[in-house]
């Protein structure tokens, strides 16, 4: 048996956002492996064998899968929306430095629905013009590089997507992001928390940045940002194409 | 019978990489309105109405969906893509501006998988850290404009992924986009071509950016600069999580 990897986007939690493709590589797999929420999205059969791993752990995890597919395994990487948007695909090619073995491997990415673009839909087209999509968190890089990409996002005038705005473990740095923005855009920008996507929990608030609170957000939402030309009409958000 | 209009994206290209929940709607509508190339993709059937029509005319499109769906029909307006990213999402709201009316009917977004995060896959994981999406063409937006995002997104080190590179009316206008980086980013930044992905015709075409040439895009590719940081492994191309 000829071994693969396959890093496959699962989307943002609704069955009927996974891709045919990323369900065909699982119905093909022998080996899930994954952070044990995205692994337990996958239903279990004969045959399969789960890896369910711990969060923070993405570069073990990433071995462990080209370890199984180099012997002989078909092994499928899930990640939450899509794997190359702050997920494990560039967790699994970092873990092919220096390992030409691995690097010589069948591993393909298959792409899924990122939860900036669920939760846009479920908003209206916030993001219908120019935007960035910044990871908040400081777990791997310096916090004053998230303000200041935040600062220059602003200062072209982007739409924004947050990815990871807020942990207990870092439950002030979110405010912080919010007033540098606030030192650019008017009071009146619309800001979208958009909380479990495209789940039964989904929840879509629609707020102006000067009430907007680092409290609205949680690991579970996802935050839009509109430029300055981004407007309501009636129950929907939406950013010009003319931004 | 109650009328309703979805916005479904197709995603790039290939049947597997169409939604299960898009693929419903389509079953479900009476009326498939697009652009030709978009609406062709879509398999006839008995009761089902195909309305094609050109490219640039996205707001009188939009207004005959919702006349559509107000008149009762099931109406489908299909995106390449996703619809909320340089797509028909936010023409569909702005036609809705001054309408109470089609304000009231039910209207939903149903994400795809946009170019990008298709192109990317494909190429490895160079949008694995933050990253800006920047369409290229001045039709709804000065030039300067296009060329200031550039800069920004440059001083920020985020990857791009530039949607609408270049086309016949405007042939020059990506050369300069090209030099922008040039004056920011170093020669050997490495720079992605992803023509017609996940089609037959898919190309993907990695090169350093002094070697990069406004003649190696065209209308169908999409073009993703990395970070600073983005490096290649083996036949990959990704952006470390530390980025």
């Amino acid at each position: 048996m000829k071994g693969w990897v396959v890093v496959a986007g699962l989307g943002p939690g609704a069955d009927g956002l996974v891709t045919p493709d990323v369900a065909a590589a699982l119905a093909a797999a022998t080996d899930v492996v994954g952070y044990a929420p995205y692994v337990a999205r996958v239903l279990p059969r004969a045959g399969l064998a789960l890896h369910a791993s711990d969060n923070r752990v993405e570069l073990a995890r990433a071995a462990h899968a080209l370890r199984l597919a180099a012997r002989g395994r078909r092994v499928v990487v899930v990640s939450s929306g899509d794997p190359g948007v702050f997920a494990m695909a560039s967790a699994l090619f970092e873990a092919m430095e220096g390992r030409p073995d691995w690097q010589r491997l069948e591993v393909r990415v298959l792409p899924g629905i990122t939860a900036m673009l669920a939760a846009a839909a479920a908003a209206g087209a916030p993001l219908g013009h120019d935007f960035c999509a910044i990871n908040l968190s400081d777990n791997l890089k310096p916090f004053d590089l998230v303000l200041r990409r935040v600062w220059l996002a602003a200062e072209g005038d982007f739409a924004m997507a947050f990815y990871n705005p807020r942990s207990r473990a870092r439950p002030d740095q979110f405010r912080q992001v919010l007033e540098v923005l606030r030192t650019r855009c008017e009071p009146d920008r619309l800001v979208i928390f958009a909380r479990a996507v495209s789940t039964p929990d989904q929840e879509i608030r629609v707020v102006t940045l000067d009430t907007a609170r680092e409290e609205m957000a949680d690991m579970r939402t996802v935050v839009l940002v509109g430029s300055s030309r981004t407007r309501a009409v009636g129950r929907f958000v939406y950013t010009p194409r003319s931004a």
